[in-house]
């Protein structure tokens, strides 16, 4: 439920706190940047943007390869090298897979290390393993607040594994669901993406040659990395709630169908999310209206709405819509974010926030800039 | 699978027809007719484009509407009467649902009339007033050659109802499993649609700054028209086939989960389709390798390629990937169409084909126009 | 040249102002709805969002219309009439042209009004008749605050005709070449827009189906009625500067040759803007660097970067860069906006700014959302 | 003026001819081949796809790289050298400047080779080396039959020089109004492009999340190497006419000011064009009428109609409209092309029809793919 704090987020005392960005030239970092320029924090001297650092762009100027961010295009990246995000209290890292153990063991355990990457999301090592083919890195408290503990989890934390985008806005959709017990563990999800989530890599079948026009799926049937990251997000939500549940998706039950598809737009992640059930409208609106009735992201909407990713473009806010398909006996959950806002950046922010003790919703948008 | 035939089709001699379009200012109609110019009885003389009707637009030359066919720019468009659409051979309705019994009352049976409308597309009286809230019309000859029994229903023809879109790509995906049994009848179908499928009426949500950059659902939970379209084909596809196999999906008992969504681009359909399995990929490849193998339209990729609407784009080939999902328990089946093409002006120009006795393929493209 | 000021706009005491928007379920209006919600001055309680009206949508709740508003979703639309406008301390108007001068008739002459419409930007009533065919409403202070005296006219003002959004970016790409004498008075502007310029009506063409995937150019040879406007704005800056410039493009006789193209994206135009001269590179770009040196939202590119209307997006930011055809004997100047924001809504806050007594730049993002 | 002949294209004797297509995994060689595959020499058996060659995808079956070619998806890309293209009497040379003079100096001069490069456009040797900054490797016919004497030096031709695709829409604009002498040699030129033009390199600046949403200008004031081509085929069309203009364009003095612009679509240009003029409309349509009359791709759009590319999507039609802008005295040309078809593909297999004796429109669409 959305509505606007009518005083500023307490952001205008306390030190003051420096903050570098790794990865600062791809879309995770500009992103965490363009936030981090409009935080309240920032804006009132209590937050500085220290090191900006990059791979093959190291040695030119932000503005060359971050446009947008007109306010520090004359700041040089550099390298990405422990040695150079020491020193700062808070260090993002939008790195490639594999990257961010090195650097977060160099850093003071006092650091917070807010991580993009996926190398610390998953408990299971085996399944980690299974999916990404490396030996597992270990496990940080995870970016969602809105999942169940999730945000007891994330106050004081000096390590953060930001959540993947698809698995943001599935579990989001599910997770009041299933832990209220309304539905069976059985979901079906196709997610439409927006190409920036590929990131900035230049990728023949991402040019814009070959997108526009055209929707195509990858890695289907579950081969898609963010499989397993819904899966343990559900059994979290499965195993928080209370009993007399008329389903109990506890346990590694859970059997997830997951289908990545890419959509010609830049931003914006459309989940399609079903599962069986036997409540009503009325009831499975009940269950959403009270899971989400004091989170400041997540927005229900009301009957005969449906979500659409162009409102929330450069939001932080998550738009649900839920159905009941009586005749196939499945629940029906549509969810919508920006995949870089909510799903990356945004998620990244709102989880900095909590870790230093600012407002949580401090700096971040609820309105997305449409049309 | 797909082979470029070394002779011309048969259709440099016959009789000469004269065919009407009615709609000819809409989106259907505009396809039929730019496939028309490409037929080769229309470039030998022995198919004649003949009276070309609209609603407000009569009176205005066709180039004002669909400047894209410039060798039919000076025609005139008429009113849409029976007594206009007389006189003609083959007749092409593409008008608002309700509007074709009238005008196929008012011909003679031996008038090949071929509607792209929904009015006779399905067979259960009940089913059609619960979903289109009018009266039912009846039922024709269904104009989805590659469905069970399909191509041998449309020879000779002469009233057909042309597939919805969504219809076509998802019952292409998914019969071959049906009828072979290899899965249960409990299917899933996310269909990610370009915005040509809406018609070329002035709908606010349908505005270009609305529909680029955002990606939505709607007619969600079984409430889209094209759901029981979708589970009558199915059903066929059941019954066709022979007896003593693991699922019987046989009976009103397929179960059908069917969500559309709108992409920001003018054409193309991407079916996500999936369904509880036993079998695994080679058994599965095999099923849909036996059942297109003759079809000269539909084309099972290899593997590893999975299908995009834009490779299909203008053309009448459908390109279909399957996959199964283990730790699912699912058949996974990937499918993309040309929304306006073989969703609708193509099966509509391939069931003339069928019905008049020209070559099957005469006149369709196969190959799609990339990037 | 934009920098971010370390410290918060002066807006957190001063007495307590009330806004009306009229024309709020449009693009103007959301967006100036957009900009207000992240306004410091009603983060702090110092600005409130009084009556949202609006035509054929008056009667519904904003989130229909506006679903990316979310914290302003509940709040219902009404009629728009003076008596509903009264009470107001500003009034922001997204009419319809020729709506304008009987709202701002019957307010009081105390009262801020903003009008994003035509009625009073022209001063030459002659020419208002021809390019609109009514009789001409008169003229209010411009608001184009980077125009030479621009934003002494609008301090304190009650009365504010905010731009056009091509007459904006096509205006400050130009206007320091003209004022500093440095070009013949003889410029060809082609400006490549989003279809938000064309505001939110059900046309035909403007549908998505029409305009992805296609450009075309619509209002050619100084038929669009923006075309008088950019006269009216250069011969501003022609008269503004001083004597002994090589041209002098003072009087009636610039010649304006302006084309407007559509684009398939939702916002921004890019403004190719050329003009005879003698002078060099360097010789240029002193003339932009000076011009503009002091302005917090024209930004003149360093060398070698150009200009793109994705780096604007959402932002009230101008992007230039200036460069020398020897070989044509020709300044060119590129310029980017978001035509909602620095275009309209933006250049609306702006005006608001200064008429009120803010500081200007509150509440106008300068970071673009990119990608 | 598009007209369509009611006869097949007089390709159903002769020999078999067999072609390559070096570059197949390109833009233009995909487009080529798309084209090829529906000539009806092709169809006839009359014309044979050979060899099929690329750089780094030699090796893969076509279909992973061009996937919308199903009938050759199977076919194997082999290495460009001459020994693989030697044996074919025709040769589509789609490759990256300056590799052509090497292969076409290793085959037979019978054999009829096709350069869709630059390599041998320009016939100036110092302007060839100041723009491609390496050694002219000479000058083919130019494969633009519109131009004045175009259609004469191509016929029987064994090497020509397919134009680029800015050149070929700017110079079908300009062409007859130079020829006339009804304009000034002072021509402007703004050109907006699909991103298929940029040719298929994993740029990021191309990728799909940079352009969507985006439009900029790139190689300014002169910059693009396109300029000098344009100017080439406008000095061709001053001095092809007959004495007595009232301007006379012939000699090295027209001024061309080129900006291309990059647009989010895959295809097509829309060129702006502007030159000084005293003619009204009615005399400048009579020139363009004249100049037009008999070409089968060139079309005079009627009054009130403009151009837009999507309307020419996959189709070899040009489709104009001229204006005068009386205030401004200038005529302005719009014009449309799909780039890689009219603008470089169809331009090579009309200019193959008149080199080999086919009918020049064979296998040639005229009616775009649209929506």
């Amino acid at each position: 439920m959305i509505v606007h704090n009518h005083h500023m987020a307490d952001t205008s005392s306390g030190p003051v706190l420096r903050v570098a960005v790794a990865g600062a030239s791809g879309y995770a970092g500009g992103e965490i940047l363009r936030l981090l320029l409009g935080h309240p924090a920032y804006r009132s001297g209590r937050l500085e943007i220290g090191a900006l650092t990059a791979g093959a762009n190291a040695g030119t100027p932000l503005g060359e390869s971050q446009p947008h961010l007109l306010p520090l295009a004359d700041r040089v990246l550099t390298e990405t090298t422990p040695e150079i995000l020491a020193g700062h209290d808070i260090v993002f890292l939008g790195l490639p897979h594999g990257q961010s153990a090195v650097i977060a063991n160099a850093l003071p355990e006092s650091t917070v290390i807010i991580d993009c990457g996926a190398d610390f999301r998953l408990t299971d090592a085996q399944v980690w393993e299974r999916y990404y083919k490396t030996p597992h890195a270990g496990t940080w408290p995870y970016g969602l607040p809105e999942l169940p503990g999730g945000r007891e989890r994330l106050r004081g934390a000096t390590r953060i594994a930001v959540p993947g985008c698809y698995p943001t806005v599935s579990s989001l959709a599910l997770a009041p669901a299933v832990a209220a017990g309304i539905v069976e563990p059985t979901v079906h999800i196709v997610a439409v993406s927006g190409t920036s989530g590929a990131g900035r890599k230049p990728d023949v079948g991402l040019l814009g040659s070959e997108v526009m026009g055209s929707v195509r799926a990858y890695g289907i049937a579950g081969a898609h990395r963010h499989t397993p990251e819904i899966a343990q997000n559900l059994r979290i939500a499965a195993t928080s709630a209370a009993q007399g549940r008329e389903f109990d998706c506890a346990g590694a039950d859970i059997a997830v169908s997951f289908t990545p598809v890419l959509a010609p737009m830049p931003r914006g992640i459309l989940a399609t999310c079903t599962a069986p059930t036997h409540v009503d409208l009325a009831q499975a609106r009940a269950v959403y209206e009270k899971a989400y009735a004091d989170e400041p992201f997540v927005h229900l909407l009301p009957e005969g709405q449906l979500p659409q990713t162009g409102s929330v473009l450069g939001s932080n806010a998550v738009t649900l819509q839920v159905a009941v398909d009586a005749d196939a006996g499945l629940l029906v959950v549509i969810g919508a974010i920006d995949n870089l806002t909510k799903g990356t950046a945004g998620a990244a922010v709102q989880s900095m926030n909590l870790a230093v003790g600012y407002e949580e919703t401090a700096g971040l948008p609820t309105v997305g800039v449409a049309p």
